[in-house]
């Protein structure tokens, strides 16, 4: 990016927003100036919000959501069911999972997903207190890590370490995604999606 | 957008987030899961940042760019031809030419560009510091607006508004984008671009 001669404050300013997943150095251009331009209705609220967050929020010392409150609202939620356990990659993950309704058990975020090339070493995730939780009345785990190279190491390597608990293990289903076009699905889904095929 | 059980702090901050250019409800709350994952390395340094920049930053008053000083750093400069005006739509659009290196004249910013549905009419565009600066020794103004409906009425506007002061009006030239491939480019492009052929 060429320097600007605006001043070391916005250079600053930008740099630090193109740090933000989804902002490249154009769009953090974009984000400081509409920073800039509307101090009063944007700039000012959310480094408040930022403030007000940053105090606020904890990772859960349970499952590593987070949440104003820890052990987070979805541990202290005596409605959900504490016998099934999904573990996710990022919290993220769980957000989605959440959005979706789908899911009323427990959450368990490892924190990331096993990768060589960025170091991420089984250390470096919540295992250990997964372990520790699966030994306390959990009847299945669910793995519900991404589809990527890494999610599915990391998916693999947690089926190999939960082997020896004997608790019963489960990873999502693979398949066509509703109201996906057969056309746009790479080989390995459709190949998933065929050896999955169910009687209707 | 379904409701988080994160509590409040996050939902204002995703909100917060997702109204700046670029970041859309899924990537706001990917923005907001890294600034609290990283506090010390994002979130705290953004804020600082955010603060610096609404301190130090303030609208020329002569062009209305963006910089630490008033008049800013271009206004200032002595070195650039004061005779040639060119005029943007935005300070972006004034950082895309710097970062260009194509003109060493003054510029004014508009501050946006005439929408009749977005209620922009001439009054709340840089109009008359535009006309005041046109009266004192300006040669060439050069009309660099942004080549869509607003952009075109904005300029065709100026043009009019200018007309009185007898000072040349030039604009930016359409065409073949350098790298581009006529396949993928409009008509209204590759009808401008054989208009405006010349002999090589």
């Amino acid at each position: 990016m060429a320097t600007l001669s605006a001043g070391p404050e916005i250079e600053r300013l930008i740099q630090l927003l193109a740090k933000l997943p989804g902002l490249g150095p154009r769009s953090a251009r974009r984000a400081a100036l509409a920073l800039l331009k509307k101090r009063d209705m944007l700039l000012e609220p959310l480094s408040a919000a930022m403030r007000d967050a940053a105090a606020a929020i904890k990772a859960c010392e349970i499952c590593g959501n987070l949440d104003t409150v820890s052990p987070c609202s979805l541990c202290r939620d005596e409605r959900r069911d504490a016998h099934l356990l999904c573990v996710v990659e990022d919290v993220a993950d769980l957000w989605a999972l959440e959005r979706a309704g789908v899911f009323r058990g427990k959450y368990h975020v490892l924190g990331g997903a096993l990768s060589a090339l960025d170091g991420v070493t089984p250390e470096r995730l919540n295992v250990t207190s997964l372990l520790e939780r699966v030994r306390h009345g959990v009847d299945e785990v669910i793995l519900a890590m991404n589809a990527t190279v890494e999610g599915q190491t990391t998916a693999h390597y947690l089926i190999d370490t939960l082997a020896a608990s004997g608790v019963k293990v489960t990873r999502l289903a693979h398949g066509v995604p509703v109201g996906g076009e057969l056309d746009y699905l790479d080989e390995g889904t459709l190949s998933a999606a065929f050896k999955a095929r169910r009687t209707s």
